[in-house]
C-alpha cells in the first residue's frame, strides 16, 4: 500500500462527528488528511488545496462518518455462512465443529479475505476478532489495509494453555509495533478455560497493556453452570480473578445482574452488544444497554461471526441494536445516535486509539456514504442520523479510509472485489462440500 | 408499458419454489413466461427457445424467487423518512400529523414514486397500502408496473364515513377490472372509526368481494381502551361486527389473547406481522407467529410506513421477523423458510391471486437476485434460503418481473432511477422544510 498519501475531502455535503458525547452535524466542509491523521477541518472554500499536494476527492454528494469498529467477530466464519444454521443450537454447534476441526491456513486465508472485503466495503474500519490462525487473518488485514485487533485464542478444551501462551507471546512480539494490527489476549470463556488460565491471561494482558477479549454470560446455561460450579455469577468470577480493569473487553452479557453491572462500571472495562447473533441463536436474555451507557460504561457493538448473523454489516447491526433495545425497554430511550456512538467513538475507545471521531489530530479512519442513495431520500441535516441508522446499509458506502489511505473506493474496487469473492467462494465450496450430508 | 412480452429465463442457477407448503430448491432450469403467466419450467437444455419469440435473459448467475408482497405499508410516508422519528411516540405522531394535514396530490405523487422505485428495486412485486389520495398512488403503481392493493381510508376522526364510502365505491368502480390495482376497503382502526362504520365497511367488503384491511391491537393502549369502552378485546369486537371472514386482513396483533387467535383461525382471515415498526415504535407485545402459523392462519409480513421503519426492504423485514420471534420464543422454531413463505406464497393468498410461487400457470411475478453478490458467498443449494433471508438485502435484486413484464432491471434502470429519486427528494425537501423548526 506504500506510504499514506495526503487526501483532501472537498465540499463534504454532511459530516457527522462527536463533540464530547454529543453529535454534531456539519455541512459544506473540507477535511484534509495527511500522515494517517486528520490535519484540518475547514469551511469549504476557506482553504485552497493544491492538486499537487493532495489527492482530491469530491464529496459534494457524500456523507462523512467517523470510522466504524466491529467490536466482536470471528471473521473467517464467513466460510460457514448459512451452513446448517436453522438447526437447534446444540446440533448446529456440532455441525460447525465438524467443519472447523479440518480448517487449514489456506481456507482461513481465503475466508479472511472474503470477510475483510465484506467489512471494508460496508464501512468497517477496524474489527476485533477471535478465531484460529490469527496470523493469517492479520496478514490479510494488513494487505487490505483494515485495522484488526486479534490474537491466538485460549480454548483449553482444545489446546493446552502453555502452548497457547507461547503463541500469544509470539504474536505480541511480531505485531506490537504494527500500525494496523493490535495484539490482544483472546480468552474464549470461563467454561472452556480453567479459572487459573483466565487469571494468568489477565496478568499477561495487564503486564503488556493488551485488551483481554472474552465471551461472558451469553446464555442462561453458562450463568447457571457458573453459579453451580463456583457459587458466583460470571462477571463476579472475572472480578475476583483480577480480569476487570481497563483492558477487559466483555462480550454478549445477555444475562447479567445489577451487581455485575456495578462491578463493570467501577472497572473501566468495555462491553460489546451483539444483538443479531443473540436473537438468531435465541439466547434470549437482555443486554442492559441503557443502564450500561447511563452508568458511563463504554458500550460497543459487534456482528459476531457470519455463521450466527449472517452478515458483517455494522449498519444493519446498529439498526437491530436500537430495535431490540426498544423491544426490551418498551420505550424509545435508546436512540439512533446512541448506537452510532457505540459503533464509532466507543469502538475506538475500546482499541485505545484516538479515532472514531472527525476532529483535527484524530486518526484518519473515515467512512463516506453516498448521499444520493435512493434509499436515504429525502435526506437533510435534521434526519441524516435516522436515515443512516434506520435506512442505510453498508451497501451505501462509497469509500472507506483507514489510517489516511483509501482502502475501498466503490467505483475503483467493487467489480474487481466481486470477481475475487466469486473465486474464493468456489474454493471454499469445494472444501465445505465434503461435510454436506 | 405495452403488452406483456414473452420472456425466457435461461439456465437459472437456483430457483426457490413451494410444493404445497414445503420449499423446493431447483438448479439449472429454464422458466418460460408468456401472457403474464409462467408458461413452462424445464430442465435447462431440454427446450429450444427461439430468440424471435422470447426475450432471453441469461440467469446462470441468478437466484429466482417467487414475487414478494409487502402486506402492509403507507407508501407515501417515505416523505417522512427519519422526520423527528426518535421522539417519544405521542410527540412524533403530532409532528407527523402537522405535516400530513398539508399534503396535496403533487406531494403524494412524488412520494409514491419514490416508494415504488424503492419497492421494485428491492424485489417487492405487490404491496398493500393505506394512505390518503390512493388514486394518485394507484396511477404511479400502474405507471411503474407494480401490483397495489389499496383504497380510500376510513378514518372517521378526520372525514365523515358517508363521504368516504362514496370514494370507496368510486375507487372500486374505477379499478375493479384493472390488471394491477386491487381495490380494498381500508379501515384505519376501531379507535378512529365508530363500530357502526366498521360494520358497514365489512358488509361492503363482503358484498363486493374485497379485502378489509385494518390495524388491530398494535398497542396496549388500544386493547385497554377497547376493553374498557366495549367490554371486549379488539378481535372479539371485529368478530361480533361480522368482520372476521376470508376478506379480513388484520395488521399488527401485538397484543392478542389465545381466544382471539382461535376466532381468527376459524374465520380464514389473513394476519400481517410488522416486526421492525413494532420494535422501532416500542409497542412491545408479541405477535404469536408460531401459534398463528401452526393453527393454519395465513401469516404475512409488512414493513409498515417508512416513517416507522425506515425502509421498505422486505428482505430486511424477513430477517428481523425471524430475529424478533426467536427473541420472543427463546428457541429457533421460526425458520428462514417460514418468513420466506409468509412474504411470497402467503402474500399472494392474501391478495387472492395465483402467485407467490414458481409453478406453471402461476402469475409471472418473480424476483431475480444476483447469485454472485459478495454478501451471499459462499452460496450453495443447501444454504441459499439462509443466505437470502439472513444475508441478502433488497440491494441484491438484479431484476423484478411483475405480470410477465420486466419492471426493474438493475443494469437498465438503477442509475436513471437514482437520478429521479434525487430530483424527487429535492422537491419533497422544499415542502417539508416549512415544518422544520
Amino acid at each position: 500500500m506504500g506510504n499514506q498519501e495526503a487526501i483532501a475531502l472537498k465540499n463534504c455535503r454532511l459530516v457527522l462527528r462527536w463533540v464530547g458525547d454529543s453529535l454534531e452535524v456539519l455541512s459544506n466542509v473540507d477535511i484534509l488528511i495527511r500522515n494517517g491523521k486528520i490535519e484540518r477541518i475547514a469551511k469549504s472554500g476557506s482553504v485552497t488545496v493544491s492538486e499537487k499536494e493532495y489527492h482530491i476527492v469530491d464529496c459534494s454528494n457524500k456523507i462523512v462518518l467517523p470510522g466504524i469498529v466491529n467490536a466482536h467477530t470471528h471473521s473467517p466464519m464467513v466460510l460457514l455462512r448459512g451452513y446448517c444454521d436453522d438447526l437447534e443450537l446444540h446440533e448446529w454447534l456440532n455441525r460447525m465443529w465438524e467443519v472447523e476441526r479440518h480448517l487449514d491456513s489456506r481456507i482461513i486465508e481465503l475466508a479472511s479475505e472474503l470477510a475483510v472485503m465484506e467489512m471494508l466495503s460496508t464501512g468497517t474500519t477496524a474489527f476485533v476478532d477471535m478465531y484460529f490462525f490469527p496470523e493469517i487473518t492479520a496478514e490479510v488485514a494488513k494487505r487490505y489495509g483494515i485495522r484488526a485487533a486479534l490474537g491466538p485464542p485460549l480454548i483449553e478444551v482444545l489446546y493446552s494453555a502453555d502452548k497457547c501462551f507461547r503463541e500469544i507471546e509470539n504474536f505480541y512480539r511480531k505485531y506490537r509495533n504494527d500500525e494496523l494490527i493490535i495484539p490482544i489476549v483472546n480468552v474464549h470463556s470461563i467454561y472452556t478455560c480453567s479459572l487459573e488460565t483466565v487469571k494468568t491471561a489477565a496478568e499477561f494482558a495487564r503486564e503488556h497493556g493488551l485488551n483481554l477479549h472474552i465471551h461472558v454470560s451469553e446464555t442462561r446455561k453458562e450463568v447457571f453452570d457458573a453459579k453451580r460450579k463456583y457459587g458466583k455469577f460470571p462477571v463476579e468470577i472475572l472480578h475476583d480473578l483480577g480480569v476487570l480493569n481497563k483492558y477487559a473487553h466483555l462480550v454478549h452479557l445477555g444475562w447479567v445482574t445489577s451487581r455485575e453491572i456495578e462491578l463493570i462500571r467501577f472497572s473501566d472495562a468495555t462491553v460489546t452488544h451483539c444483538p443479531v447473533s443473540n436473537m438468531k441463536l435465541a439466547t434470549a436474555g437482555f443486554f442492559p444497554f441503557f443502564e450500561m451507557m447511563a452508568s458511563g460504561i463504554n458500550v460497543t457493538i459487534g456482528t459476531d461471526g457470519a455463521a450466527s448473523n449472517n452478515c458483517l454489516d455494522m449498519f444493519r447491526e446498529m439498526k437491530t441494536a436500537v430495535l431490540l433495545q426498544r423491544n426490551n425497554y418498551w420505550d424509545t430511550r435508546i436512540k439512533a445516535m446512541h448506537v452510532l456512538r457505540a459503533a464509532t467513538l466507543c469502538g475506538y475507545r475500546l482499541l485505545k486509539l484516538n479515532g472514531g471521531n472527525i476532529q483535527e489530530g484524530y486518526l484518519a479512519d473515515l467512512v463516506l456514504l453516498d448521499a444520493e442513495s435512493p434509499y436515504l431520500q429525502p435526506l437533510r441535516m435534521d434526519n441524516v442520523v435516522s436515515n443512516i441508522v434506520y435506512a442505510a446499509t453498508g451497501r451505501d458506502v462509497a469509500m472507506t479510509i483507514v489510517n489516511g489511505r483509501i482502502v475501498y473506493d466503490r467505483e475503483r474496487d467493487y467489480e474487481r472485489w466481486k470477481r475475487r469473492c466469486s473465486e474464493i467462494a468456489s474454493e471454499l465450496n469445494r472444501f465445505i462440500q465434503k461435510f454436506i450430508s
